[in-house]
């Protein structure tokens, strides 16, 4: 057999200890590039030549991390911004589910999104939103997307799968009007994304059987492997991680169906621990083998994202290479994306293609100037009345999740006639801002008072403006002044604006750079701390108390919501 | 969490050991089939209700077997007749490179083939053969394949992805001819299958990183890993397995790019041993764990053929299942295929839907009458020569490789004039069946000398009229008899024909269902073992003779073929 004739590459990296994702090995290398792709790994050869040369320096290369569940709108950045982060953090490639700017622009907002999010080295996969309102006929929203609204999106060359499906109960249930739209996705071959939630047993199978194949839910190892055993891909984000977890995860005997992925990250943590590199860091901090978490999260991605040409670095595969120094803590020193050096010494090296951003900025803002009224809760009483059992939100300062609990609250006068005293609470107000001329109000044991207020456009999924306060003035001066910024976040005191962050994209997102933003994010969690808000997560309490999904009881602009139960709750149920 | 409404099934197995191909688990469980898909797996419920209810008798439920690499003309039989066979033999699904009908009737044999083998429950996914001839100035073929030509065939519907590039070589020599195919398929997305055969090291990589990223032909472990390392889809044949190649497939750290697969069966084996499940059975007794067998012949080739709704007993999949009493010997008594029982007490239920046959009819044998004097080989000496240096194609009786040796042969006088005297030997002549007049001779030792004559149409790869013989007279009948049955197989001794067998479709294929098949093969085999062919595999070695990509020496109807150094020999060197 002949030998090959001199092998010419592009650019050949030399000296790099590789991590090979299909059997799980590390050993030295070097890997010949030539144009996009992978040419060569292995020994290096005195017959090689090279136009480029770079000496790997002995760290690892790995392949570039693919996240394959996550949405762009969560860390508040312009997209591209979010991409020169992730590629900082060694990902290039993401799927993202862009639902939250859908419920507020539709599919119109999708396809700006994708735009908004072009134009860097970052390979964005962007997925059809299926469960748009996520809670429909319990908040309103700018779009609802029925199967030919999403047909429409996956007819279109750049979206090419189903996002999560989040009304599992409605699966389970048999619930046409979700199960048109995962039956039209499948009736195409499109991959779905699931959201399994609590679903086990026969309710689980049910999500399975209807073509879901997916879920990033699962919260332990008893659902892993549940899940596992039906096909499903498993997406483990970082909050689901635990000790028994990673054991689990290094005990299968099968595990190319899972993976790492991100989910939502807010800016904070984006900006200082990291991206999906951060979900690796801690799952082999918490015991997962290293070698088998970079695989979740590189080649297991792109196989459940069925991207062929990406995922490893073996010949034939698109060149997406990042050098790290720690294995267990991989933060790139070099990035190759298709073939280029994008990332040296850690710093990016390009600028990114101007982008389209008006077709974000034209987003809904229907709110009329609220005023101090509309954040009264009037009382309908007998005369001899004292009491009002009040439905409250009780939440216990972290996490996501509430508790729907009845209390005795006093009856009082105050100017605008009889209300309930609300010591030791503080109100959510959440005005529909698609033109409805609507809000509702609700009453939160969050272990505080607020001694001001806080209005934001960023509540998960309607976006609705959503206020907080103690005081009525307050509320209404916060309120308005979003409005007046078309969309963002503001925190007031006294009459006094303390702090305000712009979120002109769909009043979700930034047109700020990373450091503007975060020095602005800042300011304005400093002010929340101030006026009370003092949970270690305010981002997460602030914008998921109007998710009329997640249980247990929350507050849209329709009203309260017992998410349990499928049901609206009155505020007050009784005077007596 | 509201229970699940009563359960309501089509069709419910209960009581089987379900093999998970997902987990590699062995579980007693029922199986719910609502439609043509699975719904439920696992623990029977007394709320179920099903309109068909099986007691499967706590026999192994497995999904269907799914060949990712075969061709349906291998066996002979007609596609439907092969269909049926696959089915009894558990097999629900196979890729099928039709490149041996390609090379005789081009695209529109492709398509004959793929109408030919509907109308069974097997599912058949049809490639674009990539390299045919197999050996472009070598022989002569009724179809050239180039990137016109392959994209043509994958744009058509029923087509799903590029047949085995067998020009190995070529690509990692990086002949345009063969890239210019592999890169047009590689634009397209499409899967391209592979044949590596003797690439290692660097040349291996060039295969591979022109985009193909499977292989049939792995031999031994240290190829199982190397290929396995470039994330190469390593599909095991049968005379591939051995007790160190499962001992290697049995310890891989990741194994979902691991495939069994059955490439060519002939008849025989096919009929006695099986299909699929004869390669999974060999596995198992050579020491592979019996639920990675089953997950190689399964789930692993569901996934490299991109079927993401077969290959798994799991709720969202298709409900192709069969019911095996033997984990280590699999036949199914039952088999559901979409949902519909089509097997029963290891008998087809079904009858094939009539298909159209007569595109495959009309296929070329543009053969004139070959006379007696055809088969004479002329010897230009000088008058005192007395030997002549002859390259002469040496077979040891088994397998398919053979070896080249220059031998000296005595001269010696006949009616025609001066030849060689090959005592010891017997002649092959490939006659050009695609309208060019020509035919070539060459001399084989085959430790044995042939008392009367074989001929047939089947010759890989361009399936030309080849004959083999001692006697002119016989080679001349045989090679007529062919030709006026349109293509087949005959034998011929003393001037009568002892065995036919017609292949009409194409030449390559009967229209006769299995047992007439099957009856006529053992009597032409049986005559060719009276003529003193007496190989433990006559079909191969008559049907892989004029394949110029085999190693070492072969004979097409251009001539002799020095496969290793890609060149002409001449049949006589000189003589002396």
């Amino acid at each position: 057999m002949e030998a090959v004739r001199e092998q010419s590459f592009d650019l050949l990296i030399e000296n790099v200890m590789l991590v090979n994702v299909f059997n799980d090995s590390v050993s030295p290398a070097c890997i010949g590039i030539s144009g996009e792709r992978i040419q060569y790994i292995g020994e290096a050869k005195a017959s090689f030549k090279a136009a480029d040369t770079i000496d790997g320096g002995g760290l690892y290369a790995l392949p570039g991390f693919i996240d394959s569940h996550m949405h762009l709108e969560s860390s508040m950045l312009p997209p591209q911004a979010f991409a020169c982060r992730a590629l900082e953090c060694g990902t290039t490639m993401v799927a993202a589910d862009p639902h939250e700017i859908c419920n507020v622009l539709g599919p119109k907002g999708v396809y700006a999104l994708m735009e908004a999010a072009s134009g860097t080295p970052l390979k964005v996969l962007m997925l059809a939103p299926s469960t748009v309102p996520s809670a429909p006929g319990f908040e309103g929203s700018g779009c609802a997307v029925g199967p030919q609204e999403a047909a429409e999106m996956l007819e279109h060359p750049g979206i090419f799968g189903l996002g999560e499906v989040m009304d599992f109960n409605g699966v389970a249930d048999g619930e046409e009007n979700i199960l048109a739209v995962v039956r039209m996705a499948r009736e195409r071959g499109a991959m779905i994304d699931g959201h399994a939630s609590v679903l086990t047993g026969e309710r689980l199978q049910r999500f399975a059987a209807a073509g879901i194949d997916s879920d990033h839910t699962a919260a332990n190892p008893e659902q892993l492997l549940e899940r596992l055993a039906l096909g499903c891909c498993v997406q483990i984000q970082e909050c689901n991680l635990s000790a028994g977890m990673v054991q689990a995860m290094n005990e299968l005997a099968v595990s190319n169906r899972v993976c790492l992925v991100t989910d939502d990250v807010p800016l904070d943590k984006l900006m200082h621990q990291g991206q999906l590199n951060h979900v690796v860091t801690r799952a082999i901090a918490l015991g997962l083998e290293p070698v088998k978490a970079i695989r979740f999260a590189t080649i297991n991605a792109a196989d459940r994202l069925r991207r062929y040409d990406t995922g490893a670095i073996a010949p034939g595969r698109l060149a997406n290479i990042q050098l790290v120094r720690d294995l267990r803590a991989p933060k790139p020193e070099l990035l190759v994306v298709e073939g280029k050096v994008i990332l040296e010494g850690g710093r990016l090296n390009f600028t990114p293609r101007p982008c389209d951003l008006s077709a974000l900025c034209e987003h809904p803002m229907l709110v009329k100037e609220v005023r101090k009224e509309d954040l009264f809760i009037p009382v309908e009483t007998k005369p001899a009345d004292t009491w009002a059992k009040v439905n409250i939100i009780k939440y216990n300062g972290s996490g996501h999740r509430t508790k729907k609990v009845l209390r005795n609250l006093p009856l009082c006068d105050s100017q605008l006639g009889r209300t309930v005293d609300i010591t030791g609470l503080f109100k959510v107000a959440v005005f529909n801002r698609y033109g409805l001329d609507r809000h509702a109000l609700a009453l939160i044991d969050g272990m505080a008072e607020l001694d001001g207020a806080i209005a934001l456009t960023y509540g998960h999924d309607a976006h609705n403006l959503t206020v907080y306060g103690g005081d009525d003035g307050d509320m209404a001066l916060a309120a308005n002044t979003v409005r007046r910024m078309k969309g963002g976040m503001c925190a007031v005191q006294g009459g006094e604006v303390l702090a305000r962050v712009p979120l002109p994209l769909g009043g979700l997102m930034s047109r700020e750079p990373a450091e503007v933003l975060s020095g602005q994010v800042e300011a304005f969690l400093e002010a929340c701390r101030k006026i009370g808000l003092k949970y270690a997560n305010p981002i997460t309490f602030l914008t998921l108390m109007p998710l009329a999904v997640s249980p247990e009881i929350k507050c849209t602009d329709l009203g309260l919501i017992d998410v349990v139960n499928k049901r609206m709750l009155p505020l007050i149920e009784e005077c007596y």
